[in-house]
């Protein structure tokens, strides 16, 4: 399944940087799930860029749901988002077509796609196809905030700078929700801008770390060996443009500790199984433990920079030099904390729908 | 998909630790590839545990190809490996069967199978499952070798002492393939094992970072956006016990670099298309572009340790200390490398049939 | 997957009767397939409604391909068509919406859809929904073209009157392409319709069968035992509504032949390996010998009948009485053939694809 | 997936017919359902060739469970059943090797397969891998009896010899269970086997019909487009070899009828929604609607015969003449019954636990 992802709920979707539309079909849903259009709007926002740390580009996002919502509900059957494109620049692309941009896919699609590619933009291979995730991830959000889970994904690190470590899980995921630029410390926020600001005027760019926790996980979720939770979250995850590496709970840090240390003891604690720290990131043996889900992304900083490049032709095979043009993002790190979170709400609805049943999120009449 | 991997090869393991055999099916394997029984004991062997830093459990791993496989070659039919358990001590667990081992699967496959979870030394979670990937993973590392594709991987962090980093990658990854303690620099290797023995003296245990390289990769492979080469070798290396992070390229510590320091310029060089650098590990967009795929794999500390912890009775759901008998390794990351080496051949093998079509692997005649 | 189907290239479905848009993904094509615009504008056709044997809702099926095609080809990214559904007269179904029609999916949408089902004109089971199958199916009909393989369906029987038999394949298979009403025999076409007429003016409906060829179709494609061709025929055509039964070669009527009438004898002619009579249908133990595939489909007549029924409220679960209005169609037959001509060309690019690569109807450059 | 099939639960098989053991993987079974060994014998024993209407080739059928049953129960991670080959005379096929025996997959497998297949007694094509779903049927079987769903098939024609249709359902499925030759009127089954024995007589082999019914299906279950319940036991039904029509309700017959006679009506009865007759095959859009499925699988000759053909040579690829020699049977579907009854049940219980959920069958406690 190349743009399918998900078993009992399964997301494909589709679109080019400048095709007509992009959008996403999520199939699998559970009947009766209340769709929050003001809700898809206000997430479909984050994503978009703003201000002088993110691409000029300019979309206004206005999304149809075409099919699978009846009466403010989703039916149980393919709900489709489409996204219209709208702010195409093409010509900014057609003077360096043929040189491979360092870091993107241009190369790699050219090889794959046998040349038919489309190469606009970055083609289907374009960060604005993530709208459709987002848009999507919303439906996921809501169906899953309607039985008690919450997620909530913060800045970690960022030009060096880390923000400060979760505290108390649901204030801060809570705080997260509307943030354009989200992060825990205001000041380390402030410094992280400062340090995107900086590699802009430099015509430069930057990446980071996010960190993401699930709060409300029921324990028992999860499909081993081969479709954990970890698998499924970071099958999903790396499908997001950027990301270079995805760890759960103390991750590689956890590895040069021993297993007395990173062992994390059981109690009951009202009635209630808990573990009283949480370095194996809620997950045991690739199963929901009941605690809260942590884990963290790599996210490399965006490859188009202003600065002079070496690369090739790919047409003529050759050495050339790029100087790329067009509008693009000093940072997607900010904006792709969204996609992050929309990615993770569709992964664990689908793990949940399969456990529990396809009707898990229908509510009760 | 819970115990299935993979689309045009798939693979499918069974068995518990206390079992009358564990195993493996491959299907969809080109026919005629030649099913060396000698290097799929050798691979056996490494996985299996040896001296003093391992368990003193000790399986011949007498494994029966029992299907798929005539005249020495593979026929394209389901290739089933079995593995008869026959050092079975499950009298080891009775006594503690209802204390949830922390950082084990014990409590949440309790949650998961509600009860019925075979249990004796971790049934189904235990880490003897992987020999039928090894099995399994040996005739595809054969198949790839055949194809001009190798794969090595070392303990590149253990106990907090680094391997030196990949040079000529070729020397190295041949000089890696038969070594029990797989390590580039040999006294980074007396320093890990004499730190993993000084754990184990003190009844404790410790984790590691296997770092491995893919030499050979034709550049096209990968089915973004979701079956990316990260996502499906991330989704198949989080199936193996205890990796808790995974990441390709420079990972975590790319997101610290510039653009203009991370991107990987592309040269012609020999007639091909290279990069310089291979900050991205071999992988644009998901796809691979012909350099060699690099990604490390954060193992945590074996749960299994011999000091008293705090733990839960899971049947009377009562708080309970823990002190755990049975044979244990104080580390595993030795003895993972070769999982990690399988895994990694699986899941290449399935994305270059499903790309190449399912002959790629047969010899011309 | 419910709505995704497909391995190497899979289609997903979406929209409502009375939606916004329906439409259809395709991803997986080869890229580099050529998108003839007129050929899917006349395969829409053939499936819309026409005449007095149709009903008299009429859709202009003014599809968008959104993704997926550049520069006139296939670029190998997903393949997105969208169709505007505008003909919508939800007051017809008002009336009777707590009404379950006989025969068709209104109580079982219900009981598993739990109430939230859009039930308007059948939502998202109507006929409707194959107009996207139409669409993407005539760029595999392309596909497959290209590689010499043609694909040709008639009504091989209707209200009694059976067509002629398949004869010159090549030819048959040529003339049945662009036919509003696909018989080989025009008589039997005139005595078919006046039997739908018949119906149509009784206030009832008919059924009929549909019988496929395919020419042109290599051997050693089919992948046993569970994606033998039939598997992946059937599970496809299955999937179109009122398609009851669907048998290969001999079919029903072999099960009374001895396998000395049934068994097709092998021979070498003009230097190719042949059957001598097809009985088989062109494919043994699941897997296509070369020869033509020949399957049948038994299409049940039309569940909207105009004469009064019995049924329950569904709601207020009571018997009722059901008298239908709305527009419906006496016989779908004619129009369903352009559909299972579709779905039987996605169904084989998926199988041709998966076994010779993703690249196999990307043309040489 | 090409020898794995279903989502929630999924079947793996495996062997050939003169390898070391043929078997299946059943996985994501609930946990808890009770594993009665003595059924899984008796199904076997349904399956084996009997007496002079079957092949003299008399396996014991030895079956070991070598995973996932802990105390007499599933315990929901994947469950191997491995059955030795014994009785393998693989002489009686070398001298035949390169003639390609009509009707069989001999050559389809050659072409595929590029002349690495195991061609002795089929290989994994023969109808031996059969015994490997019967037995994993036997548990999907009891599974479905805890959940008072029931399964029976008879020979509703064979020879030209109609068995009656069925009656009291519950009755008729009890009475068929444990039936060598499944029948509901005796004397039906008197002539059907002196057909079968005359067949044999003249070196020659015969087909037939099978009639399944499936008593306590709830309503509700099914995903249409593509999870249609016809589309998912089409697909498995049409996995076993010889199997060459699949229909549903009506069928083909159906096709003739006008909507007004084949339309079912829906009443109230006892409180439960029910439709008077049942032409749909308790199928409604794809969706199960509480009546009993019916469906009807063609079963064509077997293609092994006595008396001499005409076939090509494979490796020389010349014309030839066959005379087959080994052990064969006259006719196989009165032992293909239970291997229908097998892969339904088997379908069933997927589309069961992918809509309620995976421990739909784990008892209560």
């Amino acid at each position: 399944m190349k743009n399918t992802f998900g078993s009992s709920i399964s997301v494909t979707i589709f679109g080019e940087s400048h095709g007509e539309e992009i959008g996403v079909v999520i199939d699998g849903l559970s009947p009766g799930i209340p769709v929050d259009r003001d809700f898809i709007h206000a997430q479909l926002a984050l994503r978009r860029p703003a201000g002088k740390i993110s691409t000029a580009r300019q979309e206004q996002d206005a999304y149809r749901i075409v099919s699978g919502v009846f009466e403010g509900r989703t039916t149980g059957t393919p709900l489709c988002i489409c996204i219209p494109n709208t702010q195409t620049r093409s010509k900014d692309y057609a003077a360096t077509r043929a040189l491979a941009r360092p870091g993107h896919a241009d190369y790699t699609a050219h090889v794959k796609y046998r040349g038919f590619e489309d190469y606009r933009g970055g083609g289907h291979f374009s960060g604005r196809i993530t709208a459709g995730l987002v848009a999507g991830g919303a439906i996921a959000l809501t169906a899953l905030r309607e039985k008690g889970i919450v997620i909530g994904t913060h800045i970690a690190r960022c030009g060096g700078v880390n923000d400060r470590a979760f505290g108390d899980l649901a204030a801060d995921i809570a705080a997260l929700q509307t943030m354009p630029f989200a992060v825990l410390d205001e000041s380390a926020g402030i410094s992280m801008r400062s340090c995107i600001e900086q590699a802009a005027a430099e015509g430069d760019s930057i990446g980071g770390v996010l960190e993401t926790a699930v709060l409300g996980m029921p324990a028992g979720v999860g499909e081993p060996w081969f479709d954990t939770l970890e698998s499924l979250l970071a099958h999903a995850l790396f499908s997001i443009p950027g990301i270079k590496g995805v760890q759960f709970g103390a991750g590689f840090g956890g590895a040069d500790l021993r297993g007395s240390a990173y062992n994390d003891p059981f109690r009951v604690q009202d009635g209630h199984i808990v573990t009283t720290t949480n370095r194996n990131g809620g997950i045991n043996g690739g199963i929901s433990n009941g605690m809260p889900i942590l884990l963290r992304c790599a996210v490399k900083p965006t490859p188009s920079i202003y600065q002079a490049q070496k690369t090739v032709d790919i047409l003529k095979q050759e050495n050339a030099d790029l100087q790329i043009a067009g509008r693009h993002d000093p940072a997607i790190i900010h904006r792709a904390r969204v996609v992050v979170d929309s990615v993770t709400a569709l992964t664990l609805c689908d793990a949940l729908a399969g456990h529990f049943g396809t009707d898990y999120f229908t509510p009760e009449q």
